[in-house]
Parts: C-alpha cells; structure tokens; sequence
C-alpha cells in the first residue's frame, strides 16, 4: 500500500465563501466533508423509483388532501376534462372555436376523401373516421388546439401494411376493410394500454432526427403516389419506393397520361401553393391556404360537371356512400390469423399515430404554456380509435396541417373539433353526391401541396449542424422510406436510434482535467486548452453511470490515460505521476461491476505505486461505495468534495507548488 | 423577456487561486470564460467515435512507426502470441507448467467424462474436448492462467438446446452428435467474428449481477441432475427444472434407488468436499482438493471391479472409446433447416462460453497484471472451436475451477495446457479401458463438488447490499433456470440488465443544489442536508446527457421541481424565484430532441418571468448549443463556467446576501 495522504483536514482548501468580507470569524482552515446521505428505507426507495418511472408527472397530485365526493368528481374529470373547462366556457370562446372548426371542416373534407386512397379504403371512410373520432376526443382530450381526423402517413402506412397482408384491396374490399377495423381496433387497445399503463415514454424512443427523416420519407412517398391521379395514369404499381413509381410513370408515359388532366392538376396545384405562399407571407390571410382546397374542389367538379371532362379520360370520384358511419362491430376479427395479422398492424399504426399526435399536443401545449398529460392523451387517443373501429373508421390521430390551422384561426378549445364533427356529419348526409364529378387530380393536388410541408429541409439542416450521428438516423429513415418502402424506414429510423443509446451506455465518454488559470476550478484540457496539468497527478472524469455494460471499458480507459500520460511525463522529465484522482461528479450511479471494476483499477494502481483518489461522489455512489467496503479498500481519507481539495491534499506530499 | 443579469465580466467572483498568497498582483476580480473548443474537422471527429467504440484498447499501437519486416512480425506474434513469450520461456517456468498442467489434468478427466454426460454425448466426447481445444489456444491465446476445455455450465446449455430440436439423443445419436458438431463449429464462427470485427463489447451487455444468477441457478440444475447417478435411478426426467426434477426423484423412492450407489455416492462426495475444506483451510494444500477427483475414481473403480458391485444394480460408464479424435468435418450440417438450427444454438453458446472465458481471463489477468485484449481472446476462442468441431470436440472454452487451479499450481504459460492436453491424449489411447468399472455415482459426486463452488452466496449478499435491482435481476436469472429453464433464465438475466439500461437513458436523476455552508460549492440538498438555497434562485443539476430518450422528460422534471419550489416559497413568504441555473456539468452530450427541449422550457420560464440560467456546459454541449444558435437565444452572458459564478451574477440583482 503506498504512503497515505494525510487527511482532508489539514490543509487550507480554495474553496472559500463567496466573498471573503463575509468570512468566518475565525478564519479557520475549512474542509467539507463528503456526505453521506441519510439511510433510505428499502420500500421507500423502491417506492421513488417506481414514482418516477411511471408517475412522473404526479398524476394524482390533485387528489392529495381532498374528501371522497371531490375525488370523484375529479377523477371524472380526470377522464373527461370537458367537465371542467366546460363550466368556464362561454360565447367569446365559441365564436373563436365555430370560425377554427369551420375552417379545419373545410380543410379535412378533400383531404380525408384523398387520404382514404392512400389506405385503399372508399372516399367515405375518411369521412367516417372525421366524424366520430374528433367528437370522443372532445370529451377525453386535453389538448385545446389539436384536429382530430386521418393524416396522410399514418394513412399511406396503414394501406401499405395491410397491402402486404391482402395483396388486392380492390378484389378483397370485404377482407381489407376487416382487417383495417380490427387494426383500428387493436391500435385503440395499444393506444389505450400504453397510456393506462403509463408506459407513454416508450414513443420518446422515436428520436427527433429519425421523425423529421421518416416524415418527410412518407411525404416524398405520398407526393409520388399523387401522380396516378395527377397524371391520369391508369395502370399504376403497388409498390411504393421511388424507383417502382419512376418506372410506372414513365412506362406509360406516351399513352397512359392524359393531357386534361394534367393541365388541370397543374393549375389546381399552382393555385393551391400560391394561395399557401399568401397565407406565409402574411400570417392574416391565414385562412387564404385553409379554404384554397374547398374552393379548389367546387371549381374543378363544376368545371367537370360543365365540360364533362370525364368522358375525355380524367377520372372522377364517381361514387361516395350517402349517411353516416354504419356500426362495423361485428367486422373485426377477434380470433385466428387475421386478429394477429390485425394486433401486429395495429401496434405499429398506433405507435406513429401516437408519435403525431403527441408531438402536436406537446408543441402547441408549449405555445400556449399549458401542461399536457402524455399518459392520459393516449388514454383518449386510444378510446377514440375503438369507438372509431366499431364505426367504421380507420386510424385517427392529430394532423399537422389542420392542427396548425385550427390554432391560428383563433380556436379555444376542442370544440372547435366537435363543430368540425358537426360539418361533416352534414356533408355526409346532405351533400355527398356532389362530390361525384370531382375528379381526382383535384385531390392529388390538395394532398401534394398538403404533405409538402412535411418535407423540413431547415430542421434536417439543423440536425446536420447539430449532431451529425443524428443526421444519419435521419437520412437513413428518410432513405429507407424513399427507397424501400414506409416499414423499412421505420425499422431504420428505430434501428438507428437505439443504436445510439446503446453507444451512450457502452462507450461513456472520459476526460483529462487542468486547471485554469487563476481559478480552483478543473475542466477538461480539451475543451480550456489554457488548463494547466497538475504535475505528478492525474485527474480524470468519467461523465457517465459506470454500469455493467460500460465499466470494463471506463477501467481500461482510465489505464490508458494513465499511460500515456506516463510515457508523455517520461519524455519530458516531469515528476513521475504518484495519484489518480477520479472526478465522479457526472457518476449517477454505480452497480457491482462498476464496484468491481473499481477494485482492479485500484489493484492495478496499487502495482504501479499510484494513489487512487476519487472526487465528490454523489449520493448514490458514495452509498454504494461505503455498502460495498470500497471506501474502506481505498481508505475514506481518499475521498474528497471537490478536485481542488483533492489536489490540495496531495500537493504536500508531492512538494510542488500548486497555483 | 425578464431583464437581463448583467455580464458576468462585472462581478467579483469567488473561485479564486487556491492560496491567497499566490494571487495575481492586480488583484482584480477574475471570471474565467467558458470555453468552446477548437472546431474539429468532421471526417477527424468520425474517426475518433469510430476507434472509440471499436479500437478503444488500441490494438495497433504497438505497430507505429515500424519498418515493414518488423510489422510483419509483430502481426505473426500478435496471432500467435506464443511466439512472443515463448523466446523467453526458460525451465524455471516449465518447472511451474508442469505441475500445473499434471495438477488440471487429474482434474479434467474425470469431469469431462461427466460433463459429456450433461450435454447427452457420449463420455470420449468430453475427452476430445480436452485434447485439441487447448492445445490450439495455447498457441493463440493470451491468457496465462486460463484452463481450457469442457465446462458444466455449457455442457448444460448445450445438452438442454440441442434436446429441443433433437427430443431422443439415445435413438438419434448420430444426428444429435452431428447437430452439436454443427453448433460447436457456429458458436466458433460466431467468437471468431465478433473478435474480428471488435464486437466484443457485445458481452458486456450481461450484467455481473445477471451472470452470478445465471451461474447459481445451472449449478443448482447440475447438481440436481446428480441425482440420478447419485441416487441411481433409471427412470429420469429430461427436464431440468426443479419441481420435474423432485417428482422424478420421489417417484422412484420406493424401487427406483439403489442403496449401494447411494452409500458410494455419499462417501465419496463427502470425502470431496472434505479435500475441498482442507484445501480452503491452509492454501499450501491446494493440490489436495485438485487430486482428490482422481484419487476418488481409482478408488471407486477398484472398488466395484473386485466386488462386482454393477451386478447389484451400481451403474458404470462401461465403455469409452479408445483413440484420439477422429474428423468430424464431413458431419457439420453446412445446409438446410439443421444448420440454422446450429447456427441459432451455436450463438447462444458461443456467448456464455465468451462470457465466461472472458471473466476467467480478465480476473486472473487482474491478478497478476498483465493486460488481456478481449477481441483477439474471442479470435482464439473461436478458432479453437472451429478446429474443435472438426475434430469431434463440442463447445469448450476457460473453466473456473481448473483455472483456479491453474493458477494456484503456478502456472506461468499456456504451456500447462499443453500439458493437459498431452495427459489427455495419453490416457485417450492407453488408459481410456480401465474406465469401464468406473461407477456414475463417482462422476456424479465429483460434478455436484465442482458445481457447488459456483454458487456463490458472497457476491449474491455484496449485490443486495449494494444495489437492489441488481439483485432482482440475479434472483429472476437464478429462479428463472432453476424451476424453469437455461434458456428461459438466460432470457430473463438478458431482459432485465437491459431494461435498467434503458430506464437509465429514459429516467436520468436531477438533483436541487444547495451552497454547502463555508464553501463557494454547491450539492444535492439530499446529500448534504446542511446545504442551503440561495433565495430566489433555483439550482438544478441535470445528471445525464440530453438525447430524445430523455429530453422531454427533463424539461418536464425541471418545470415540476420549479413548481414545487415555487409552492414552498409562497407558502414560507420567501422571495419569488427570478432564476433558474441548470448545472450541466454531468450533461455530456446533448442532441436535436434535447436542444428543443432547452428551447421549450427557456419559453416556459419566460412566460413565468424566470431567467434561464446555464452552468458548465462541456465542450460538446457548448459547441451544440451554438450551433444551434441557443447560446445566442438565451445569451451567451447567461452560460458560466461555475454555479457559484451564476450565483454570483444573480445576487447583485437580487439583493439578497449570498454567502
């Protein structure tokens, strides 16, 4: 054992009181002591753990202190939040509510009839699933701003997935529509299941990078599948990835395009983006991009009904089922492979639903700075879809574009959902049939000019700027969704993400810590070139929770460090190193191979006749430290508050000069 | 925008040189900047992750700057270490391999004959093993103390998977064997690539606590599976769990024991484990308990020849095969359906046999301080496997208690493998005959003395005291292969070591900061009870890096300690908090999703006219956070380079003394 460091307590340490007016009286040398927190109760401890885990944001906070009938009233609430900002709820929030749910109406009618294609269902049940949906969600939600409906990639994965599965939607409608309510019905049971089991964190796991790459994958994708209808191509493939569509496009290039058409998607589109670039330039005339598509969709199918377009070639709706949602209850399988094939897809449309959904809640949330339980959207996100699927409704989850819309027209609450529910509860009964010479290219129009602004060039530009790794998640999932198809994306896009946290806990990161000058304050000599090595001591960091998956390596990086310090101290003539002192600010926790780990590190030492000396440990650590007789291993005099006094200490037995 | 603290250049701060006496002449108040460091090159900053995470012990160090004819034979020794040590190998050293490699192959015999039994081969297989295997790593290896052939836990491992496929391995011997010869040739192709392509921190990801549960638990299964041989019963379950195991063994009280087995079995295995306490007592005698297995096989043996005891029902190994091995080449299944089998069990057991070996290794490596390449062990492990199944052998890897021996014998290379290896070829082609009268019951109570050393009580009491989850995880994998299954308990230590790392990158601890009294440093309040808030200002400490996994929850966490403390001060009259400092010392690394999130809660405060506040951000953060052009939002005259400089910022404006 080589000759121990005297104890903490002789030596004057740096750390002095702020101002040194306000000193102690007796201007004593002063040392803090390492703490040892108070011993927790096992239960309790388990108990925290458990809190902060799953009940993060505390949900039962309100309910502390309060007598049994005002439980329930709140716990009612609780589920219904209607019951309690609709007591508050008055005129001047209508009338901002009845224009937002107007004009978000007016969006979702073309868009949902659109959508509906991208998931191989009639026009009508994108309707359905704007119908009943938002109105569940009015009574549930907590969202004020968010617009309930179907959105294009949740949409275009849910065709895809169910495509793989029935390969001919057309000739099997009955089937495809089957498994499509019983996905719908299982994403409501994952949606609702997350949520109750508070496991809401599990959708955090999506990355940033790799949403902003798989969203604007599936917008490329859906602008793509656009061209069938704008082009007025009838024979179109199934695939999605760009090369399959490319080939199709050009292979019926010279007869398969029907100029009408095209002319007529052309204009509609520059109309519909030149109406979005008004509504940018001046965030007024917001509503100018909002009802561009209505109008769009009233010119062209009178514009059709007038020429009769139809009969040179361009392709109509034709026929949208007349009334409201028929119950589809007795439609889900809830037995044998489909019901599987049915949980499968249903998992997967409801994680990116919620993914969406979330995101939107959360960002407007922040605007308006209101808090948003995650937990208990799903809750209601989740009741909504199986309602929805017994209504013969598909996916439903926040839109972007619509939600966006729906917050600058000046919307208050989500009644604004329930007005839009109303309108096409009315379009639905009354006024369908006038959809039938609407021709499709008007539709493709409105869905390219609504998914383009999917496509966040500036945000992929940040996350190039920001974290490089973080743009290969992004490019991969954006690439794998252009190229393969919606679900190799994805696969990507989590593939990668994990990846990364896998790194975080393998490959912590270490550093070497100077002194900077005319300060008692260490930092890392790469970051303050202008930090001073103390001579004859190592300080290293480690910035991580030393675990069992990284602990190996945090022992052998430390080595390392040590030797080529040696080696540089060596060449140079400086005083041989005689202590390693461990900065373990950033060390959270340790586990028993991270104990271990420590032990050979100081057995290792111990051969090389250096002293091993471990700065401020936090609670956790200095817990399992004593728990583990580690502190007692290394002596408890070698365990100091901060790195100054930890140098301060050796210092004497080193006789340099420390300033 | 709350009114902005003034620049930090104005304040006299309190992180002074470490002694008065040394300070700079002016005197002038002094505030370190926080630095950004120099602007790393991309394709340099690639690099350096990249040899981070897989070259991290810097394996070509060694070949710098060196001619080509010396690379040359650097790259032989580094293959073939034994080129290296062995120009140095001097008779003082074969004096210690000798009776070393003499000790481990008294040793070895008897349990490979019993461990061959465990993986349902017959017993020259366990033999076989002991011969090639570690003659090729004595060649390759690196390790000098590790022992190499079959082990219990593998042998366990492997008989359990390979009678899943295979349900009879009696009456389908030679497909079973030819399936083990095709799983031991994968579980070698698998060691071999994951040392190639330096994965091998893949192992890693098995928790210390897991693998002693994992460990205890097939100890237990072995030693219960004993009892057949110990109790000799015919009529035995081919399950491993303990409540088949019971049944079987209380089944067959009546009429199914044999009284003179038993009274054999008892005797010797208590004359066993007597050798063993001898052993422990005084280390001098360690060779007693290493000898007493062979000791105890003469003797049982004789013993059953003269009285013909297998005529009263005493069951003996009756026949070996005599010879060394022969090819096996032409029996792997390099096709079909069986070689995915192989390939499925093959990885599995190539991971407990790495795992083990390289725990064995890293130990003894630790011991006697030498370093020990992980990556280039597995390369040697999994060659010798390869060569292994081609040659009859199954999975062999480092055993600990021959390895212990090993060492203890003084052992000073991989000669005494050698050694091993010749004793077993020797008894291979002379002696193998002279087994025949060797009762089960022997083999049997020298397996139960071997395995019950790997139950190891100690370090099971060490994890609980230092880590409760930890021990979760050790008792799941523990109960998990006693009263279910290897593969199940396998599966539940895998499932959760990785659910803690997950909930590490999900729920990072935060801490509130308090001044410790007489110090400018500030800590956890929970640690050091004595520490005091500074009126007005709220100090938290984020212990984690930022990513997407975490961020939103950070955010969220902040905000509910500030509502929190916010309560406390209305209620206690204190003055309201103006500030908000993030410590982000431990935050080591922070991406897309964490930048929105700081960009979230800078608006949260803003609206409650709160000012953000940021303390030691490293080199990767501060370079992100400019990036992103955060510094620039919040202003960089809000980032200092300690807590107690943000303090001292803040408290000219709050007018409140800080000391």
């Amino acid at each position: 054992m080589s000759s121990a460091v005297h104890s903490t307590q002789e030596y004057d340490m740096d750390t002095r009181s702020l101002s040194s007016s306000h000193r102690h009286p007796q201007d004593a040398p002063y040392v803090h002591k390492v703490g040892l927190p108070p011993k927790q109760n096992l239960f309790k401890e388990f108990k925290a753990t458990v809190k902060e885990t799953f009940f993060a944001d505390d949900p039962l906070r309100s309910f502390k202190d309060q007598p049994r009938s005002k439980k329930f009233i709140l716990g009612l609430q609780a589920i219904f939040p209607i019951l309690e900002w609709g007591r508050s709820y008055s005129f001047a929030k209508f009338r901002g509510d009845l224009i937002a749910g107007l004009t978000i109406a007016s969006l979702c009618i073309p868009q949902d009839i659109g959508y509906a294609k991208l998931a191989n269902l009639d026009p009508q049940y994108g309707l359905y699933s704007s119908f009943v949906p938002p109105l569940i969600y009015a009574f549930m939600g907590s969202s004020r701003d968010i617009a309930i409906g179907p959105v294009a990639v949740v949409s275009l994965l849910l065709g895809t997935l169910l495509q793989s599965e029935i390969a001919d939607p057309v000739a099997n409608a009955a089937e495809y529509r089957r498994l499509a309510f019983t996905a719908t019905f299982f994403a409501g049971i994952t949606q609702v299941t997350l949520g109750f089991l508070r496991l809401g964190f599990l959708i955090d796991f999506l990355s940033h990078a790799a949403i902003v790459g798989f969203m604007g994958g599936a917008a490329i994708t859906i602008a793509l599948q656009q061209l069938k209808g704008f082009l007025g191509i009838k024979k179109f493939t199934k695939k999605t990835d760009i090369v399959s569509v490319m080939h199709s496009v050009f292979a019926s290039a010279h007869h398969g395009w029907n100029w009408q058409t095209i002319v007529m998607g052309v204009s509609l589109l520059s109309f519909l983006l030149f109406a979005k670039y008004i509504g940018k330039k001046n965030k007024k005339l917001f509503w100018v991009p909002a009802i561009a598509p209505l109008i769009s969709v009233i010119l062209s199918t009178f514009f059709v009904y007038i020429t009769r377009a139809d009969k040179d070639g361009v392709q109509i709706v034709k026929h949208i089922e007349k009334g409201i949602n028929p119950s589809s209850v007795n439609q889900i399988y809830f037995s044998g492979d489909h019901m599987l094939k049915g949980v499968r897809i249903g998992i997967v449309a409801a994680m990116i639903a919620l993914t969406e959904a979330i995101a939107i809640g959360r960002t407007f949330a922040a605007m308006k700075d209101y808090q948003l339980d995650g937990n208990k959207e799903m809750v209601a996100l989740g009741t909504m879809n199986i309602v929805g699927s017994m209504t013969s409704c598909y996916v439903a989850t926040g839109s972007f574009s619509r939600s966006a819309v729906n917050f600058m027209s000046g919307c208050q609450t989500a009644v604004s959902n329930i007005v839009m529910s109303i309108v096409v509860f009315l379009t639905l009964q009354f006024i369908t049939p006038l959809f039938k010479y609407t021709p499709n290219a008007v539709l493709s129009a409105i869905i390219i000019s609504a998914v383009i602004g999917l496509v966040d060039y500036d945000a992929a530009y940040l996350i190039w700027k920001i974290d490089k790794f973080d743009f290969v998640a992004c490019m991969g999932a954006f690439f794998g969704v252009v190229f393969v198809s919606v679900e190799i994306g994805l696969l990507i896009a989590v593939s990668i993400s994990f990846f990364k946290l896998l790194l975080q806990v393998t490959r912590p990161r270490t550093a070497i810590l100077g002194k900077l000058p005319r300060t008692a304050v260490y930092r890392n000599i790469l970051q303050y070139p202008e930090a001073t090595k103390v001579p004859g001591v190592l300080i290293v960091r480690v910035d991580s929770a030393i675990y069992f998956s990284n602990s190996n390596y945090i022992k052998e990086r430390i080595l390392r460090w040590l030797i080529d310090e040696e080696e540089l101290v060596n060449k140079s003539g400086q005083p041989k190193i005689q202590f390693l002192i461990v900065e373990m600010s950033p060390v959270t926790d340790i586990d028993t191979s991270g104990i271990h780990a420590l032990e050979e590190l100081y057995r290792s030492l111990q051969k090389r006749e250096i002293q091993l000396i471990l700065a401020n440990p936090g609670p956790v650590v200095i817990d399992k430290l004593h728990a583990s007789d580690f502190a007692q291993l290394i002596g408890e005099d070698k365990i100091f508050l901060t790195v100054a006094n930890a140098v301060a200490a050796c210092s004497p037995k080193l006789m340099v000069e420390v300033v």
